[in-house]
């Protein structure tokens, strides 16, 4: 259990160092082009999404998210005991991702994102898309192929960087640790719960009808 | 059936959500610099094609598209009456992605198109070609490597958007939807029934061209 | 035969099109930054390489490439008359693609490319360079991995377009046909024989390296 | 063995000149706006990996990389004297691979880079944390799925020129032949020592952390 445990908040911080750092690189080498930034963080993002899914996925299932983790459990495919330790070793795994990448570039390791745009409707409900979009992907992909779901879950992001107004956070642990950064990736702390309010009632829509529509028992 | 209908029209409103989501996104982002969000619409709209086609291509065939529908009836392999089924749910799961994304972006519900560059012999030409294009892609994709079709109408329609004067539609579902998005990735909406006769030649000429060409019996 | 040939031709045709299209509609959009357009550029010709070797392949091989028939006579893997017979339809093919993208451009059908840029030893040895990593990418991955050959040569040439300073030919019957074309990928036509020379020459030290490195009998 | 040499130090030339070609390229047509010309070296170099990686996998096993050498040597699975025969054959390979780049673009063949940011704390940091995320993708993907390295490895060198702040060297036959090199992607000669010391710590590190996370024996 300590390996898997490892495993996920090893695959979280990784994911937090892609989607904090390439929003860092990009911002500061763009010019102001916010398009060319936001894409370099859509690929950035894709690329390790990849990576840390189909090599740490042998030994933890590679969740890196409690939306996915809590999505499991409710099917029965993971004891409620072990998610919550999952989501504890996600949600830290992506704050020291977050502050690693601070290091990393040189800014203060101790932020607090000041952004103003993170909320309201229109973003909550873009979250609730992105993340039965999500879902959709990984039950149906488990399905369907299970050995693409890394290519699903990477190509998956990727586009919704662009095609969900809010670029698809969709996964509480991320949530909160773009919270800690004040940069390109960044949300206002004060707009995270809404946020995660959003992803979970998602994860409840998705729940049956993802089960109902993959034909599940 | 009603099964393989929720996930043509699920599949379908996805699609546009990509195609007009990313338009948007791109053009607010871009600073005019539209190569720039030809390229996120590009993107975004491939990222889309593999994961629809790849988790829901073994619930319905993943056409998403009434011009490969019909291209199926017209060789046999899928009674007229279910491509009609298909034909209506692909329509209207394409609008309701169209209102969908303006939800998420808070733009006025309903809208339709002003364009005024898509019409035209070029651009119907470009149609055709595009159209003829992703009837090869699937029909010598199934032929050649099966599980590769995903891959191949992705990339396809990704290089599309780039060498196609039309940004290849290709789909008279996601063409109609169109219309109801003045937005980057919008038609007017007089100038979409010639394009769907575009596509319509397209499948007629195809039909026989590729059967020739992938020797199919 | 006659198969094989149209399959040679109207794939050439394709990737004429991908390369000459979205050179046009790159450079019509990017508001004259060349990175952009090549970008563009990159990324449609490799979308269109995979998918026309992946669907034509089982048809004829999927060359495309006078370079590449050649070489694979040079090995005997295929009879003097009918690597003609390819290279003639390469031609052809080659050359009504660049026409038929003109006319989906609404640009003068015949043109003569006044490029003055695409010369000089420089050029001509990145062409060598170009070519030779071609035919190791085909002969070696034939070898490796040969179901992965689309991917490979897509790959290649997306990378080569930025790595060698000729944004690489690398294939006498794309140089022949961009010789008609005087947009973004145009090739003036008193550059070609020299290109043409420079590619044969690495075909030349590519047969006796290739066949020592990949241990071919 | 001399066709591994051959193998190893032809691979590192190609690499390097993916790099520094498409770097120039890149800065040569992006009208300053650097991100832009990240990103072009960013897709050519994972282009370039997956293509060495696939091709010339079989023969040498595809290191290209003295701390890739060192670790599998660590791990036992390397005889010390085939390591140190690889070292050189990457590093010669490598500096041969930034000589032909500047033959190719009409640049002075022997250049000393003259860069000045790629030293410091943060920078060493990022490539302690480069390196050790390369050797979890090549240990943690030879374990989880050994076929998919090639992908693996181009994939994680993408993403990581964004999220790490030295746009992830990590790779000290890599690191010497930049110095050579006064370009986009150059380093500083002064500045290689600490590079390496950085990428051999994490080699250091990688072994202990990588075996118990993925129970090799």
């Amino acid at each position: 259990m300590i390996r898997r445990l490892v495993a996920e908040g090893l695959g979280t911080a990784l994911l937090l160092v892609s989607v904090i750092g390439s929003g860092v690189m990009g911002a500061s080498l763009a010019q102001g082009n916010v398009a060319i930034t936001l894409l370099a963080n859509a690929i950035a993002t894709g690329c390790m999404l990849y990576v840390i899914i189909a090599v740490l996925g042998p030994i933890s299932g590679a969740h890196f998210n409690p939306a996915v983790s809590l999505a499991f459990a409710l099917r029965g495919r993971m004891p409620m005991r072990d998610m919550l330790g999952y989501i504890a070793a996600q949600i830290v795994g992506g704050i020291i991702g977050v502050l690693v990448t601070h290091l990393m570039f040189e800014l203060p390791v101790w932020q607090w994102s000041m952004t103003l745009h993170r909320t309201g409707g229109a973003q909550w409900l873009s979250e609730m898309i992105a993340t039965f979009g999500l879902l959709m992907v990984i039950f149906g992909g488990l399905k369907a192929r299970a050995e693409a779901v890394p290519t699903l879950v990477a190509l998956y992001i990727t586009g919704a960087y662009w095609f969900t107004a809010s670029t698809s956070f969709a996964n509480p642990a991320v949530t909160i640790a773009r919270g800690f950064s004040d940069t390109f990736a960044g949300i206002n702390p004060a707009h995270i719960p809404a946020f995660i309010v959003a992803q979970l009632v998602a994860v409840g829509i998705g729940h049956f009808a993802l089960k109902a529509l993959f034909d599940e028992q």
